[in-house]
């Protein structure tokens, strides 16, 4: 049931990270700087670490796309990695250069080590971490840049904010609690919240459990590493009466409005013309220098877990990340509803 | 992607409710005492309204198993709405018996009335709540059951509690909350846990956003009607440090063991060996006696909602809901992960 | 990436057949008559048996259609099997009512029963044969027929006729042709062509394999029980040279015509404006009287096939559940061109 | 459903094609020769035209491999198009390098020019042909390439041949037809035949439409660019009595057997333990020296189609196509049958 439909691909120190998109109309216009924007975003924020330096990336598109404009076929996107140069022994392709020196072995709580590496019956963790890592999030983020380009032609507009991390919810205490957790070796989470504008009425639907526009986001949001959390709409639902929560409906001038958004847009599974709110917690990274106690898969000893470079708090692109992720979602609906081909089958669509 | 796949359909107050199971093995015991037991844990709960005296649902197979187990093909489930013999006329398949007298005009905020008459063009908002209304998750909590009951012969077991009642932590409390909003003609939600023990490790993956086990937990439990946020493990990752909130890992005799379960039984989008742990918030029900302000579809004018016969509290059937929601979707992954045609399949099977 | 989806269900004793169809538009005007017509063209047609006089097949419809016009609702219909009261026992759901006395264990060459009681680990072969049986074809017919009712609102029309039955190519040929062979207690198979008229320009598309629209028509028409053959145009293509078989393009005041259809109405995996040319080989039925040589799946010896009161040629039914499973087709074709929650969306729709 | 699953891009005159496949289990060793060496071949055949010359496809996995085997990550193939440096302006990505002087607007009879200009608007039909070339095929020869090598493990194996090219059915008589059209400025179509031999029984299922096997592949090789027609077993069904046609069922020392194999390894939708056999016509190629009659695009005027570099008859090419594109089917079906995450999941498998 996807009209936009892809698939992603790639390694966090591989050549490059990939992304096929199936699905888009013709003729959308496709504005590179905006996507090479979006993935600028997501590699800044208070609390990154080293390799957002190294990588600036940006997106290249090898298909679908000619003289700047979508051409129906299918688009693909390839992200590079920059540091790449100096792993390619490490991750070639190649059965001549594989080497037992270099691999990895101890599992890394909060991560995909450990379930990974029985899963897909692996001996050197690089094999799990590889793909696991969010460095995989590069690339979601340009398609749903390329999703978002498409909901702007229909006036959509998106916007992000952080709420809190950990227990701060002003910029300067977010920041300090960051420095701190950054001094004492350790990482934070938070909360963010994502709020798209100008839906029109009725994306999604109630009418079978997989149409609802809810769960979908849910799903979309919950699926980026690291979120554990999801909610729509106001965060006390489960303390308030129904007399409160509910969001009275109002007319003017034979135009219907709401007083308030405690639905965060959506009833029924449905767009239903206020501000679609979506709300996330995220963890706190699980790498961090003050180590963890865990296991060595090789030895069966115990041990700590391994320090690669990472952030302390990555919340600001974790919030970049999910808006893409829903602008993909959101899109596949207009796709659903309206159908099209080519961005002239909207030219006289009534939102 | 789905191995278990189903559909369900069916009106509130129409014949019957149905449901179509795509794919489940061959000679998996139907327990149908089990089916009807966890329909009427659907029903019942604190709070719950008249409705519940009227409905004893049972399942009734239609085909896809004969002399008590699967055969293979696809298996239908049907609950008949016992009221339907009052709403024949109203809810008539037959164009003839179309009266207007009876149409139901009055958006009823929180609900799918508004944004659903706009979608389907619908006058009559009966259109709508017919099938936006909770009824369906009786079928889907049919369809949870099986998936339960194959679950079962692995040895996954299954439990949920309430959490939260309005702003009530124990069952006291909560009956109290309740009581007082019955009188005062309101409504309240909650919150809960969903908690499956035994699952096998590496179920879902990290390889790509839609095979991550969180995220589509995540759908499967939003999508329920009310259903407003989704969390998996501890709801306070947000505000704890790295160092505080993963799960060590631990080794005695060879065996891999935590302390702690904070990721909730899932790392990487994958199954880890612990209890999975989803927590959900369901909104206060939006049906009540104590009017909400709305407007009147026919005539444009301010108006209030109407109330239909419902329920104070419905936070307990949506738990068992929940259970039924998550038992499709690990039914599912078990199914990819190990394929199988017939339950003999299964009979080598070392989890 | 199916709009108009759809899940049946049923044994070809069981108590009924069950189809549920998800993704119709609201306001679809249903009509009863056409349906049952539909399904009473799939029992006709000369070199049938005794069941088609058993079974005069209706469809309810038990959700999603309220006073003849669909709500948007999953729509579900219901084919009872008028034999089953004398089936009840056989085909009980009950674990009590087994008996292995009844039991079926000679494999019939042609059908299911081998690879199938393989696969699903069944001894008793009527597990296997009452869903491999071509009795499911009534409720495909009948989820056809309603995607037909879908097409006839954007004007498009559909024929079939039968090609040639064993080396018959006329009808009266045809006629001697099954007699003889219902004489000699044997079987036929044949051809038959269907045209699908008035479809618009570019269903379907080259961009990515599975959305050749050759390729999805092949697929549901393959799929059915004992269709062993699909073309889509000219059968002769592999003989011809390109400058006889191609289509030169014409116009004639601004009008684009062509003057030949050997590609049968698809160009590039889409429909090009002819007519939509589709034909299809039927293999003999493989329940013969006269007997064919086989294995008892029980005592594991040689023996012979038994005998199920059968058909001796069923083409032209056939060729209606061809017209059926290709409406489905392009339905959602249709869905996902021009989009669509209600038949009202299309009013401005130029085809 | 699809467990097997995969999306391709890329122009005929673009940077590359590019594919990712996401579901292969990890531990997959990867001969990169094989895969190159069926590059190889689908650019080969008796009446194949310059380019192949130029192009001597080679692939390179850009991730989802290390050190020779997969890692359970999707897996990117890329095949450079090697005379893409002649057409970086004209296939550029750049808005600023739009030009009209180069555009192409004569339809070109039998390919998807006409329709693809009208339904996704373009004026230059070289955004159609680009992507509706068969081009593309590479890349699922490639793809094709990788399930093979999955399906060798199971010691499943495949060969194809031509059985008819235009009226000639030996090799010299085929090669006389294919030089006397190249003369003539004409091209040819023909017949082939794909084999899978040690296939085991009960892949697919005759318990739902879309999970036959037969449909599943009549679906996967009519998709093939220019076939029009596929059949399973033996082409003579229609014309053959049901006692001739049915493989009757022998038994040897409790092993069953048949003598004759006209369904050609299908029965009921599954793999009945006899060699798969599919037979598919592929229609003269469209783009031919001798010019057809058609219409400009812009204009409106008649004219003659236009000549693009071009092959003779290329049913050596669509054979090889055709064993990738099954090939893929298939994988899919042992990845439903048998799960697995590694290959070490199939060590104890009994075929």
């Amino acid at each position: 049931m996807e009209k936009f439909r892809f698939l992603t691909s790639g390694e966090s120190h591989g050549k490059c990270l990939t992304a096929i998109i199936e699905g888009l109309p013709a003729n959308l216009e496709i504005d590179i700087d905006f996507i090479n924007f979006e993935l600028k975003r997501r590699q800044q924020g208070y609390g990154r670490g080293g390799r957002m330096q190294i990588e600036t990336d940006t997106a290249e598109f090898t298909s679908g796309v000619r003289f700047g404009k979508t051409t129906g076929a299918p688009v693909t996107l390839v992200i590079y990695n920059k540091d790449y140069e100096n792993w390619q022994k490490i991750m070639s392709v190649n059965p001549s250069d594989e080497t037992y020196e270099k691999s990895f072995t101890k599992y890394r709580p909060g991560h995909a080590d450990y379930a990974g590496s029985i899963k897909y019956n692996q001996k050197d963790l690089r094999n799990i971490l590889e793909r696991s890592s969010a460095r995989k999030t590069a690339i979601e983020t340009a398609v749903g840049a390329v999703a978002k380009l498409f909901l702007k032609t229909f006036g959509v507009e998106c916007t992000s904010k952080i709420l809190q991390i950990g227990r701060a919810k002003t910029i300067e205490e977010m920041h300090a609690e960051i420095d701190n957790a950054k001094q004492a070796g350790d990482t934070l989470g938070g909360k963010f919240e994502v709020v798209y504008k100008n839906l029109p009425v009725g994306l999604g639907s109630y009418v079978h459990w997989d149409r609802m526009l809810d769960g979908r986001i849910a799903q979309a949001v919950m699926s980026i590493p690291a979120v554990k959390s999801v909610s729509i709409g106001d965060n006390h639902a489960y303390k308030m009466y129904g007399s409160e929560f509910h969001d009275e409906i109002f007319i003017d001038n034979e135009k219907i409005y709401r007083k308030t958004n405690n639905a965060g847009g959506i009833e029924g599974g449905m767009t239903n013309g206020e501000d679609l709110v979506v709300k996330a917690v995220m963890k706190p990274i699980p790498t961090l220098r003050k180590p963890l106690k865990t296991v060595d898969a090789r030895t069966l000893e115990q041990t700590e877990a391994h320090f690669e470079r990472s952030d302390t708090c990555a919340v600001e692109a974790c919030a970049v990340v999910a808006e893409a992720r829903i602008a993909c979602v959101l899109a596949n609906e207009f796709l659903l509803k309206f159908g099209g081909d080519s961005m002239e089958d909207y030219k006289n669509l009534k939102l």
